[in-house]
């Protein structure tokens, strides 16, 4: 199978670097890297895995030089979606590609979709800790799990393959066919900790030892749970605790909309806040946490715009 | 009457200058600006009043050598009350004293009516924008009423006279027994304002801007106003789009709480957050938003300390 990693920052980078180091056929999808990457190839500093040099990679600059693939893994900001993926992905599609969107949030399929209504589409949910810090060059700090989501694959024994392919290059993975089960159970996660670090200018570790804070993301997590549920997606309570505890656990780390508010990007405010909050309402639950924290965002990337 | 006046700020020096002006006895704390005003008095520039001098002032440094007064405007923070009220207060009381306790928040008759169990105590809701500029020195914006709710107040003629020499200084002010109706009814704009303008590091005018945090302004407003009714006050809905309407006309403003980040004071968090989530849920009914944004506030106070 032929990979194509568009996108190759902190988590293209891992996962494409962790399948070419294991022999598979990956062609990488650069964009101011690309020289340094010809030159010096691609770094993995991986506190799991050690270091992981590639000193060549199929590096690209645009992806019409790029072959047709089998599987293409998107890695971009979900921002870019609709005004990025129409120019960049026709050159690698056939009938039987699939398009894994390595994406947060939710409904981001449904909108690739309207792009492309022939192609195969699946979710990747990512949970993994890793940092670009240069050019080719990424930090790989805890875990690494890639779970796949059919959204429309007809084909479930190539998606399958692709976690058989992840799995033999070191990487937790399987595939199913419940994509919505995967994207709420890794928002409950990623709407509580991203629009509060953001609002609170802060990071995960602070936001664990306040007790206020703590017992506030609790709360906003058992919204998203209930707001799952509405939507027809049985997710336990137990899952609360249990992410706040691991949390407590992990490294201090800023979320990835901490980083881009930090950077002055634009926030990834449709897909992890108001498409949920849309989809609990029209569903008859309103998560009143989660959309006052989302109108908080919303203000604040107006303050920023 | 004899009136004293214990924190000569932006409040305290407006009307206690307003009620002197009026040839009312009027005796002043001050702490940083006393010698200052002793050289050249207390200045009111008011946008409504028009320039207001007081050349010579009744000014006092420590309560003890002020006489005892018929009535003592608390023109503190509600931060301070239980460490300084003990102190201060003393030399001013008679068993006909008043202590008025122009404050925001709920609860605050209550914890000083156990400091002074035998002395008669009111709430006063001060509706006025006024900023102290300089030493001894107030900028007066907009607005001015002041209204008196007795706590436990035995001799209601005196509440009414207060009323009475402010409205003869050019106040608006009535004396009701129904305190806990102007607390709440006060609480809606500062539940709302003070806590959204320092968790955001915005101003009023901002918030009123955006569409998201107007919407978000109006929600909480209403569920501030269930909660009141919750605890047995009746408020109207319709107070929370008028005074949406009342935002959206005034100045640009920074609310109390902001100014007290800004300039790194502790905030008033338990009277006008904690007190009244507390108030409303023991009566049956959660002020989510209003209890999100408490624990935000709460956070950030344990940030700065």
């Amino acid at each position: 199978m032929k990979y194509a990693i568009i996108g190759t920052g902190a988590i293209g980078g891992f996962y494409g670097g962790m399948l070419a180091k294991a022999g598979k056929d990956v062609h990488f999808l650069f964009h101011s890297d690309y020289k340094e990457v010809c030159q010096n190839g691609l770094l993995i500093d991986s506190e799991v895995f050690g270091q992981i040099r590639l000193p060549h990679v199929q590096a690209y600059q645009n992806t019409q030089e790029m072959p047709v693939c089998d599987v293409i893994f998107i890695c971009l900001k979900t921002v870019n979606n609709k005004t990025l993926l129409p120019q960049l992905l026709p050159p690698l599609l056939s009938p039987n590609s699939i398009i894994v969107l390595i994406q947060n949030g939710l409904g981001m399929e449904e909108d690739v979709s309207k792009l492309f209504p022939k192609i195969q589409i699946a979710g990747g949910l990512a949970f993994v800790g890793s940092n670009k810090i240069g050019p080719g060059h990424i930090h790989h700090l805890e875990h690494g799990d890639l779970n796949l989501g059919s959204y429309n694959v007809q084909n479930m024994a190539q998606l399958e393959q692709v976690a058989q392919d992840l799995q033999t290059a070191g990487i937790k993975s399987f595939a199913t066919a419940d994509l919505p089960k995967l994207r709420w159970q890794k928002l409950i996660w990623n709407i509580t900790f991203n629009g509060m670090t953001v609002v609170l200018n802060t990071s995960t570790d602070k936001i664990m030892r306040n007790k206020a804070l703590r017992q506030l993301s609790l709360e906003i997590m058992l919204e998203v749970i209930a707001g799952a549920r509405a939507c027809g997606v049985a997710l336990s309570d137990q899952l609360a605790p249990q992410m706040i505890e691991y949390t407590s656990k992990m490294l201090p780390y800023l979320p990835s909309m901490k980083l881009d508010y930090d950077h002055h990007r634009p926030l990834e405010i449709q897909y992890i806040y108001q498409n949920p909050v849309a989809a609990a309402l029209s569903a008859g639950y309103k998560m009143t946490r989660v959309d006052m924290l989302t109108k908080q965002l919303e203000f604040i990337t107006a303050q920023e715009g």
